[in-house]
């Protein structure tokens, strides 16, 4: 909660010490050295235990004052107390820490600590992240100090999307699943307990940079509501910025404030807050996921006007449900559109809205209906396959993509059932068209596309 | 909508027409008459169309009154008109028909043909599957008159779920997402337009179907509420009956109208029937699949204490906030239980509920964790392992499994994040205990089993 936003340095550091580094293979301190080397950052390591004159291939110090350079980010992974005595000691050289070590707030035993950390690092000057945290993984900068060993814990590509993050776990686990999903990630700042940097310091940082695309939010708690406001405000006058709240309710609650130490207070101030902020709420980690696989994809569009196209009618009236749930607006096509489209349409197709295209579809009528929908002032496509039909070829697939890039709106791709789908689902995502495996996850993804965010009432 | 119930010969039948045959591989009657031969239905087949003599290795009959044998099941595949002229005709040697063929209720020249189709059937005394429907896939009698290919919709294997469904579509996707996840099924019936056996004349067989231990209902719109009721009712006081109702508003409402012509009704009707029945209403297609999974592998619980436990925070953290919203009691445990559990947990473990067993979590923390709540009146244990933990092996999976056998109360898996993840997951699977991929749905499939059903409020 420190005012000015020297913290940039976070994610440029020219020097990366470890303090408390080990070269026992097992050991959280290793795994970050190991890591911060697997991703090639390329400033200076340097090791500091007075146990070791080697770790690797790099000298080891004794101490921080030890290094005679200043040094950027000092990461801390040594019980609570320790980290405390260090901090108090002749430190004069560090400009930033990352504290992973837990045991402070969040522990019965250890608000005390976490009171003498933060009037120490105050009167020193340094930033601090966390403590009980991951800190930062940073495929902009190649900065990795998650103690997540990556044969376990997959790290994403370079992209558009940045994370904030009071969990840790939250931090790894969605970094996990994009890795796998293929999504792109630029910054990933799990803070923790937030004794010094807390979110609104790194929306500040975000919405100034230019590898940030849209930025997600998983809040437990925020302490101060006014310049959380105001810095995502900021934010989202520049890109889309999406949280999730959790301790929601009483048990909830009860679980975040032994979780983070967090305060809580009423969900519904916060639902507030993220209004006024121009924030996307979505609910719960399935929109978390479907709102990153669709804004990695796709721009936001300006109207709630969706389309939905399907082959089986079923499909179409679950998504006419569930986008009527998230205030989307599902509006039958005019007598014209409908004249016009039939003609181009197997027989028996319903032409409102949702379009059935029946069990006679060709990859053509995918083509027409979504057609008919963009010239029609559509906003979004959502469109789902069934391979059923006897009369569809994977050549749909190039049908739908151009149709789409001729009216450079969204389609979103529905896609449920078993294995053949799930195989021509990938030449959708090759094509750069996300797919979701259940119809309420394709409506989230088209509610996030218009700000409607998923927990709509 | 006849009121006795003699059609159990459609679950058992000795002969089956296929009207309309065609040697064709495109044609969807050829594909049924696959189909039939593929699942090893060991009735007598009877391919029906004046053109052939032999359709493959089977002797092809001019007409139905060719077929000097009595008819257990006839399959149209035929335009509506033929279907009703050929019925019109001298056929006196059939007792149930499936019409596949859509063009009746639900297009709007087909109102008149539907009207007389039933005026026909009831005359003649013939029992009606449809029309506009895909018919029969049973397991148990192996019947198959789906007209999907096998090679796009794989067929599950033998099992406890029965799935009756307006949408024929619906019945596709299901049966293909069951046979990827390895759920078993009994029979599906897809009655589409519902001329005249519906889903209580189906619900009446089922609930003293032995081969059927649960029932997964998929509603557009029931015609005769009160049979419904008395009939769901029975089915429901012997084995699990789960129902989605889509065309819930205006626009899921109009959708519906155009797909099987159902007429619809406010969903506070259908939802207060529902509970009087003592159905488990699910939300949406992710709600229906979480329920099926949780219910081939467990019983259902008497009561609604759910333990959570994982080794991250804040995964915790959203599983009760879900809990919560779906009527779960996340009670917190005695102090004595805390004390205890302590003792065999990691330092900074938080033993309340949820019980977050921390990075230092090791396969012990999780047996302990579970028993003790499972000693303390617990109704359910919903476990998250995030693999982060170097401590963690995956003998975890053994020690979970010990503890839910010793305790014979059901531990359900929430397993999150990428590769390594889904990996493991497999493992737990393999021990029978059903996988969540997201921490919503782990809890949806408590609250199926709890009875809430995923729709609470």
């Amino acid at each position: 909660m420190n005012t000015g936003n020297n913290m940039e340095f976070f994610f440029d550091p020219k020097s990366i010490a470890i303090v408390g580094a080990s070269p026992k293979p097992g050991k959280a301190s290793h795994v970050i050295l190991e890591n911060l080397k697997k991703i090639g950052y390329n400033g200076t390591i340097y090791p500091i235990n007075p146990k070791y004159r080697h770790i690797g291939d790099l000298q080891c110090y004794r101490s921080l004052a030890d290094i005679g350079d200043q040094i950027d980010v000092a990461v801390f992974v040594l019980p609570a107390s320790k980290v405390i005595d260090i901090l108090k000691g002749p430190v004069n050289n560090v400009r930033g820490a990352i504290i992973i070590s837990s045991g402070f707030k969040e522990a019965e035993k250890g608000k005390w600590l976490e009171e003498e950390l933060r009037d120490i690092v105050e009167k020193k000057g340094i930033r601090v992240i966390g403590p009980n945290c991951l800190g930062i993984y940073d495929a902009i900068s190649r900065i990795d100090t998650f103690l997540v060993p990556t044969e376990r814990v997959k790290r994403p590509k370079k992209g558009g999307l940045s994370i904030l993050t009071q969990s840790g776990s939250f931090a790894v686990l969605i970094m996990d699943e994009m890795a796998t999903e293929g999504i792109g990630i630029a910054r990933i700042v799990s803070y923790g307990n937030k004794v010094d940097v807390d979110e609104a310091d790194c929306l500040s940082f975000l919405s100034e940079d230019e590898a940030t695309r849209y930025v997600l939010l998983y809040i437990e708690s925020v302490e101060n509501g006014r310049e959380f406001v105001d810095m995502a405000s900021r934010c989202t006058a520049k890109k889309p910025v999406i949280a999730i709240k959790v301790g929601k309710g009483e048990a909830g609650l009860h679980a975040a404030r032994s979780h983070t130490g967090a305060m809580g207070g009423k969900y519904e101030i916060y639902r507030a807050a993220f209004k006024k902020a121009g924030i996307i709420e979505v609910d719960g980690y399935e929109g978390l996921k479907d709102a990153c696989k669709v804004l990695d994809a796709y721009d936001m569009v300006h109207g709630k006007k969706v389309l939905i196209i399907t082959d089986g009618g079923g499909i179409g009236v679950s998504m006419a449900d569930a986008c009527e749930e998230l205030g989307l607006e599902v509006k039958r096509l005019t007598d014209d559109s409908r004249k016009s489209l039939s003609s181009r349409l197997p027989a028996f197709s319903a032409t409102d809205n949702p379009i059935d295209l029946t069990a006679s579809a060709t990859d053509d009528s995918y083509f027409a209906a979504i057609e008919e929908g963009f010239l029609n002032g559509y906003d979004i496509a959502i469109v789902t396959v069934l391979w059923g039909p006897p009369t569809l070829t994977a050549g749909v697939v190039d049908r739908i993509n151009e149709v789409m890039n001729s009216y450079n709106k969204p389609v979103i791709i529905c896609s449920p059932g078993g294995e053949f789908t799930r195989k021509m689902g990938k030449l959708f995502e090759e094509k750069g068209m996300p797919v979701f495996l259940t119809p309420e996850a394709a409506v989230r993804a088209a509610a996030v596309l218009t700000g409607n965010g998923t927990r709509l009432n």
